[in-house]
């Protein structure tokens, strides 16, 4: 049934964690990619909020894009694509941003996510997870979903005591202080960076049609990332 | 009549159903292509929830393009418009999702639909389907509109039980999980998939104007989906 | 005077009718084409159902350019400008769907339409005609401005037995079910399509910047139309 | 001052008349060409109905470029702006849309506008003139800012019974039916038709980046202008 | 202090004259270029009034280019930014229109404005200046601010009888009917046409994408500036 | 824990000071730029005028390209993301100006900005550092957050007076004039101006597609940055 846990890994989809005036409710991100030219379309009946740690997420995975195994050119020649079902329910909020990576992540490299797994948590451009709200109703939901595993911002952890105990001892629960133990956790595979040499920077520019040959300033400024 | 089933079977032409609070009515689900550079364009009065729906019905078939037989380069040169006659009737909610991912995939590979099949249910990016309002009314409906089979998500088989008899005995009533089941039943003729192996997608890149050599992350991406 | 048959037959330019709270009304459907990137214009104080209408006529059309004998590359060369005189007034509905696309066929051929001809009906993205309101006042609106034939939506007939004898004796009252019946009672000449093989969209593929030698893709798309 | 007839014949400059609740005035309409491509540029606190009315204008001199001298490739390397002052007053209506046509072709072949000359009338996108309001007021106007004669809508004669004799005696009052009639009185010279062959077409098209060697379609569409 | 006149000549930074419910004030009017594509950037919280006048100063000086010294060819190479301190204080009105004009020829040539120096006046697509309200409180202000002339618009001459004597003997006040006035007062230095051939312009016509050999046109547009 | 201190320097991360109703707070300013084609995309929350700031701080950066040690063709090869979490708190004002520009200039560099320093403060186009307000409840926010430094606007000094001693002693309160203080005092280590010369310029424009070689023009725009 919808709702509850995926029968099987899969690429893109990470479940996340809702949290309303009627109680937890799981959230399924769903990512995928076409060939296309650099845009994020996002469904699902998303708030600004929402749409917006969607655009952060896509930024903070590009401007990682190397060390997570991502040429830095993929974006160029791709649309992303994250909905989330139900499309009649309105959903808003920061704190599905480690899910976000996590399904863009996911769908990029085409390591699948764990099904067992659900995670709650804001992100930062740099990858900092920062503290959610009602995290005792998502502990709830995930439970009822048949999750075993709980990702949970370190600055949560305080929380727990507030939690019952049959809820802590159904469920692994992991505080995470940064994105990188999020992928660590949530992906089937580890991540391999890839080798993109100052070469290959100046190489895709010149190929671009709006770059040429000034590969210097161009390197010089992914470093930066 | 408009309003009643079909009298031959169209490409890109699937009936849906609708449900309003003066019962349930056929939806009529139009799509053509013309050349163009991958637009979706959507008329017929449609909500924004039905909007998005379109969006992720498109985005699911060019993800799995080259499973139903459609080269993924398609989509760059054509415009995909989807028109839901009345013009004048306000249309909206996600259940019409299965519909138009059968109208875009009919109109992409030429393949009828089957005029004497109606069908409701919502679908996510990877192809699943949810579950959907009104079941009774919807089956009304298609039953007065003289349509003889109707694909129903398989979560709503539990609501079957409060339907009348005489409207499960007039139609045949089929549960679906996934709209690769949606698609076996209403096309006219069964999807071939296509080869696309990395040499089409190097070439196919080699040819965008934005795309360049860079073959390789391409075809890492292109697996993803 | 404005708001009587026009004195001449011309290109680009239709009879529609108009149905307001103070009774039926002509509507002059104006297109006129220009160099320009295949966009759509529309002026004239229209409502989102009106401007609907239009994409929906210009994607009909477009869709059947080939049987219409227009070139499927022209759209991308031109714009196609709609407007509705008198500009201080607000207009809307679907029921000028099959004056919209008598006029944008006939600015794309050069074919006049019959100045001593009016029409009312909606028009799907098939072309077929549905049913209006307003009949009665409409006709009436057509008889004092002069007109002698009208087209009417072939499930508006019924609704003649209301429409006094002496309105009935005064037009020639035509039902039609598909729009290709309006072009050929509109038009004062026929429709030739045109030849447009494989191998002529190959070439206009090869010429578009985004396109490719990937002709073969192009092809089966736009025999699904 | 400002609010008076200017003291020399202008490029771009054309003389409108506008009717608010406090009485007539003079509406200055102002265009100038940029280097550009393909805009136009609305300035002047406009209304929705004037912008449309602008947009109208340029569709119809687009149309008929060749008939008043403009190539119609100098629309795609130029753009238009189109200013009323004051800036702080809101302006609306479909009136000066002849006084839009006259400023758009002086601008367009470099011939002045004749200062002396003041005009009102809706105008369609085939050129004919439809009747305004406020037509008392607004001869009052031009009056009282030194203008000799004013242009109004044939279809606005019958009001002129009710126009004071001192005014009738200090101005030429013309009615027009058509906007090239507006254009051989309001402009300084006759505009002189250029030559625009099919090979004019198809070297054009040539070099438009979209465009390619299929000039027969383009000429075919260019006819029906 | 911010708010009283700078401390030297700089490049792009003029002092207009505000107008609000609590008295005048002096505006500070920023402008700088980066490389670009033709962009005006405004930011500093302005209202469409001001917005729009900020385009037509950009059009006007655009059309005037040649003869300020600029080539036609410098406005598709760069964006200008216009801004407005203070970001949190809202403003409007065309009244900065001249302002907006020095500061644009300003930046586009190099050219300082006089840091002494403030000014008020609308100005129309031709450069004419409009005149203005609230001329006492921003002679005030400027006085306040220690600006030492004044441009006012030459229709404001007749309210100076309302001015107080120490105000006129204060400032050195200007009436100016034409911006081209304000530009000779205000800069440091004169601005020096420069020579733009046919030659010129069909040669960078043949460098623009959408442009080509057609340099006939150009130049006879160019003339109607 | 997020709202204290950093932990160690980062290259694109600068802590700004916010004054809510309930008390003054640290505010995280996040940039990354990616491969891109010279956007800048803002999240957050933002409120017009903190977006506005964003606006301003980049064409303050890039106008200053050269100075700072970034070519100006950076910025046409990549996207600028400015974030600030927390992503559902909503943040408004133009007093983090400064930190925006200071994140901007280091994550175009790469130089790290010192993490125990704060800094509020408008910028103007040309970098001089406007007032604010709430120094009080920005200063006790810093202590308490465990910032060594704050820059404060040189205009804000008086309001020092009004500032508790302990906060005086607790923090190194330093007032700046023009951004280039903020930045000399904020970044990690020193720009380094870079050359740029005409040849440099025209070189990149003949590589621009839109560009050509006339690159004096060109040259003559920069220099009045
Ligand atoms: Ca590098
Ligand atoms: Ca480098
Ligand atoms: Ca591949
Ligand atoms: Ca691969
Ligand atoms: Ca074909
Ligand atoms: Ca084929
Ligand atoms: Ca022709
Ligand atoms: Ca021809
Ligand atoms: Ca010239
Ligand atoms: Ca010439
Ligand atoms: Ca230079
Ligand atoms: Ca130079």
């Amino acid at each position: 049934r919808y709702g509850e846990a995926e029968t099987e890994d899969q690429v893109g989809l990470t479940t996340g964690l809702a949290w309303t005036e009627v109680g937890g409710e799981i959230l399924t991100i769903e990512a995928v990619t076409t060939r296309g030219k650099g845009r994020v379309l996002t469904t699902g009946k998303l708030g600004d909020v929402m749409q917006e740690s969607i655009q952060a997420a896509r930024s903070f995975v590009h401007s990682r894009a190397v060390t997570y195994g991502v040429k830095p050119t993929a974006f160029e020649k791709i649309d992303i694509h994250v909905h989330v079902p139900e499309g009649a329910t309105p959903k808003d909020g920061p704190s599905a941003g480690i899910a976000m990576v996590t399904s863009i992540v996911s769908v990029l490299t085409g390591i699948a996510v764990r099904r067992d797994i659900a995670m709650t948590g804001e992100v930062t451009l740099r990858g900092r997870v920062l503290p959610i709200g009602g995290l005792k109703e998502k502990l709830l939901a995930a439970l009822r979903a048949g999750i075993k595993t709980v990702l949970i911002p370190a600055e949560n952890e305080k929380d727990l005591a507030e939690i019952p105990d049959n809820v802590k001892r159904g469920l692994e629960i992991i505080p995470v202080s940064h994105v990188d133990e999020v992928l660590r956790k949530a992906l089937t595979r580890p991540l391999v960076p890839i080798e993109w040499t100052e070469e290959d920077e100046e190489k895709s520019n010149a190929i671009k049609p709006i770059a040429g040959d000034d590969a210097e300033v161009a390197s010089g400024v992914t470093v930066t990332h």
